[in-house]
C-alpha cells in the first residue's frame, strides 16, 4: 500500500479580487454559475488572472483532473493498494475514496469540484470526496497514515524507481499539483527523502504513473508464488 | 522503440443525421461553431445520440485526449522511443509527431481536433498532427513500421508485462479507443499476439501507462552499464 498527496494544487474558486472582471462574469453567465462559485480556470480567466499574485501558475483544475484519472483508474488502485489525497494552494485537503469514479469529461469534473467547494463533500447521499479546510501540508501529512514521506522533485536525488519502490511499503509520495515554479508549502522539511526520476521536469500524471506501475510490479512480485 | 495505435477511437464530427437536433444546434451556437464542424461529444449530445447506431459508445474525444496526454508526456516519448497513432471509427488515421504538445485543456483539445478534421493537418505552418482518410485498420498497420502486432484485449492471454515487454522491441501495440463493447474493426486477424494485463477491463490510458513504464524499464536496463 502507498499513498499519494498532490501538494499545492492549483485548484480554487475565482478569487474575490477578480470576480467583477468582464471575462469572469461572462464565462460564469454562460454556465449559469455565480462567478464567485466558479472554479478558477486559466484557459477561461487568463486575462483577469494577470491581476492575481502568481497569476501565471494558478487556475489549473485540468492538472488535478488528469492526475485523478490516472491514479484512480490504475491497476494499483483496483487492487486496493492506493490512497489518494489533494492539497490545494489555499490549504484545503481533499480525501478521495478509492471507489470514486471521477467524471472523465472535464466540464463535468469542474462542476463536481464546484459542488465540493460549496458543500464540502460529494455526492450528497454517500460522500466519496470530502474537503477539510485549514489543513496546511504538515496537517495533511499528519492525517495520512505512513511510514515515510517521499517528495518528488526535479532537484531530488536521482533514483531508478523499479528498485527504489521495493523499500516503499506504506510510503506517502508527495507530488506537485502546479504547472511550473516551486512548491509554495514547506514540503522539503516534511520529507524523509527527496527524489527525482528524470533529468527534466515531467507532468505530474507521468510521475504518478511511473510510481503506480513500478510499485504494482513490486507488489505482484512480492505476492507471486516462488 | 515501440508504436501505439489507438484503434476504433470514438472521435468524429457530428454525423449528418443529428446536425439538426436542438441540443446539437444550441451547443454549436454557444461555441460559435457550425454543428457539422463540431466534434461529437457524448456529454453534450447525449439525447440526440440516441438516434445514432451504437449511440451509447460514440462521441468520446475525452478518451483520445487523456490517452494522448499520457502517451506524449511519458518518459518513453521524451527519450524518443515511442510513436503514437490514432485510428477512428470512420477509418481516419491520425499521425502525431512525438514533439507535439497536446493542449492540456479539454475544450482547447476539442477545438484542435475540429481544426484537424477541417484542414487535414495542424498547426497550419508546421503540421505536427496529420490526418489521412480511408485508412482501415489494416492500412494503418501497413503504414506503421513494426516487427509484430500486439493486441490488448480483456479476452487475450494473460501476461505479466514486466517480462513480456522484453520481447517487444519494434512492436506495434493496438489498444481500443472506445468506452465499451468490442472492436468494430477486424483487429484480431491482424494481431500476432492478443494479450490481457488484468482480470477486468481497464481505461485505455491505464493500459498505455503499463506498457510505457514497463517498456521504459526494459530499455533503461538494456542500456545500463553492466
Amino acid at each position: 500500500m502507498i499513498s499519494m498527496l498532490l501538494a499545492d494544487s492549483e485548484l480554487e474558486l475565482v478569487p474575490r479580487e477578480i470576480v467583477g472582471y468582464p471575462a469572469v462574469r461572462l464565462n460564469a453567465r454562460k454556465r449559469n454559475k455565480s462567478p464567485a462559485k466558479s472554479i478558477l480556470d486559466a484557459s477561461l480567466h487568463h486575462s483577469a488572472m494577470r491581476a492575481l499574485p502568481m497569476g501565471d501558475r494558478r487556475g489549473r483544475p485540468d492538472i488535478v483532473h488528469v492526475f485523478l484519472l490516472v491514479a484512480l483508474e490504475s491497476v494499483l488502485n483496483r487492487v486496493g493498494q492506493l490512497r489518494v489525497y489533494i492539497h490545494t494552494r489555499n490549504n484545503e485537503m481533499i480525501t478521495i475514496d478509492p471507489t470514486t469514479r471521477i467524471p472523465k469529461n472535464y466540464p463535468r469534473f469542474v462542476g463536481l469540484m464546484e459542488s465540493l467547494f460549496e458543500k464540502g463533500s460529494v455526492p450528497e447521499r454517500e460522500p466519496l470526496i470530502v474537503m477539510q479546510r485549514d489543513r496546511d501540508i504538515g496537517a495533511c501529512i499528519g492525517e495520512i497514515p505512513h511510514e515515510k514521506v517521499i517528495l518528488l522533485s526535479p532537484k531530488g536525488r536521482r533514483v531508478r524507481l523499479s528498485d527504489y519502490v521495493k523499500e516503499c511499503d506504506n510510503a506517502l509520495f508527495i507530488l506537485g499539483g502546479f504547472p511550473k515554479g516551486e512548491f509554495i508549502s514547506d514540503v522539503l522539511s516534511e520529507a524523509d527523502d527527496t527524489i527525482s526520476i528524470y533529468e527534466e521536469s515531467l507532468s505530474v500524471w507521468t510521475v504518478a504513473s511511473e510510481i503506480l506501475v513500478n510499485y504494482e510490479n513490486h507488489v505482484l512480485e512480492a505476492s507471486a508464488p516462488s
